[in-house]
């Protein structure tokens, strides 16, 4: 067993995330040999519970990533792309869960249970997908490799936690407005993520679409994707509606998806039981209900997918992606 | 003028949107003889103001509706089942909020905008439609006539207050716990409204269905739906995806419906303007913003459309089909 245990370096480590990956790690109980915590200097000193010891936070420099094995980064992009060329090019691999690598052509996009593959034997940046993609891809995956998937359209209802530790208080500071007067607000309102292009549309449905047909590998993958941000604290929810190939059933599909160890269908729809957000807070599934068939359409199936964002949608893919090499 | 002047009643005058309504009839300055408040046993004698008046609220009976020219109804399905008939039969025209009627074949289900044709030389019960689904067909009506409509689907972020002032309580009295743990939970957490068939649609979904159809007059119109509750005060939003019959374009689409005095455009995406619920507050018309190409599709276009759930979505409605008997 020591023989497997790793030196980790977190950078970003007193983020919402940061502080995810560090508990997952712990849960998970993953081999550690040594945990370093990284931060810019204003964090520097900060304690961070892990087991029975207090981390403290030092302030990331170049020497920081020597010895490192694997370095977990949230920091946002750009940190991202100063810092992981400079770890990766001492050796460590490098699990980043910013945007600045998930679409350059040779750095692989990495979902553990659809595209492990993709780094076998590779060494390097790593990039860990938006959280969105991450819960809906674990699902759609299995739907494609049963009954083959032919178009999806989603719409998204996204908690604030997305929105880092500075969302959260944003909303918590609102609810006691108790109206919902101010276009701006995010309690009792909704809103997007930034519009980023000509086109309309947003960082986040961008990243949708692109990471989907890139983790998937299904370059041409008819995709259509709204993405909204609400006063939700903890979990994104996902509308997502599909046409297959394959002529399939609500059953089957249910009994498919229910057989993965990562995903949880939860779908009794007389008993009112299908997924919420607080159903999938801390815990690392994705949660799946309110399968319908559409019968507008050929093939055509309705799904809800839950999962908590700062979990499966962020720190523990990035750990599974870790575990992926102990072996 | 006086010969227009109409005696009104409101069965369900002391609910949310029964109060609305009379604040619309005021505002809208509709010309009103008289005004009867009529609500069951436990609310007589209840003050509501009107204009420069205190009206005060009386059980309904049977003859509450003599001398009645119009009785607007929102006091729920059962109410509506057993009054509107007795009602119609004393002459006068009933606009029903409920879903009582609204599917019977001959009851005309009516947004002005889209099929004031069915009430020509028409008398007796008339059905104010779903709340989603008339700020859905006020858009959807201008996109058909010019464009031909193929299909639409549609996923909703719809206001508690379509609970009624039950469910804004139960959202408000939820708050202050600032975690969504419970999924039974509305803050900060996602809801449906009840699943009423084995194919596990709710209520609100096969309403959005069939009234769409219904209205618009395209019985075939394929046509998916999922409704979703949220924790937003007033206000409903809806993330449409439709394909129309002849190519257009985004400006095209803007500019059509920029044109209807029942449509307000708010699509500025490179300057973040889109509608939000705290948009449409107390306002009487319908917003469409974030109008965007689907190259996934041919002839592909999002909306993102936002109304005032308790005014066009049910008593601004009720008092434009009503002024339809003005002239």
């Amino acid at each position: 067993m020591a023989m497997r245990e790793k030196n980790i370096a977190i950078l970003g480590a007193t983020g919402l995330v940061g502080r995810t990956m560090l508990k997952v790690l712990e849960e998970r109980n993953f081999p550690v040999k040594n945990i370093r915590l990284l931060a810019t200097a204003k964090s520097v000193g900060l304690k961070i519970p892990f087991k029975n010891f207090d981390l403290i936070v030092e302030e990331v420099s170049e020497s920081s990533f020597d010895g490192i094995d694997i370095a977990l980064f949230s920091a946002g992009k750009t940190a991202s792309k100063h810092w992981a060329p400079i770890a990766a090019k001492k050796g460590c691999i490098v699990i980043d869960n910013s945007s600045a690598w998930r679409m350059e052509r040779e750095i692989p996009l990495v979902v553990p249970e659809v595209n492990a593959h993709t780094i076998k034997n590779y060494r390097g940046i790593i990039a860990n997908p938006n959280c969105s993609t991450i819960q809906m891809v674990v699902v759609l995956n299995e739907i494609h490799k049963h009954f083959g998937l032919r178009r999806v359209i989603v719409s998204t209802y996204q908690s604030i936690s997305g929105a880092g530790q500075k969302g959260v208080n944003k909303l918590l500071s609102e609810i006691d407005i108790k109206e919902n007067k101010d276009p701006g607000q995010i309690a009792y309102n909704t809103m997007f993520h930034q519009i980023i292009d000509e086109n309309g549309f947003t960082e986040e449905e961008l990243k949708m679409i692109n990471e989907t047909r890139k983790i998937m590998e299904i370059p041409e993958l008819p995709i259509t994707v709204t993405c909204v941000r609400l006063p939700i604290l903890g979990g994104h929810a996902e509308s997502i509606n599909i046409q297959t190939e394959k002529a399939t059933s609500v059953e089957e599909i249910r009994e498919v998806l229910g057989r993965h160890k990562s995903i949880v269908v939860l779908d009794e729809p007389m008993k009112q039981i299908y997924p919420t957000p607080a159903h999938s807070r801390d815990r690392d599934e994705v949660f799946v209900g309110r399968i319908r068939e559409d019968k507008a359409f050929e093939n055509g199936f309705y799904l809800w997918v839950v999962s908590d964002n700062l979990r499966k949608g962020a720190a523990t893919n990035a750990v599974q992606i870790a575990e992926l090499y102990l072996d």
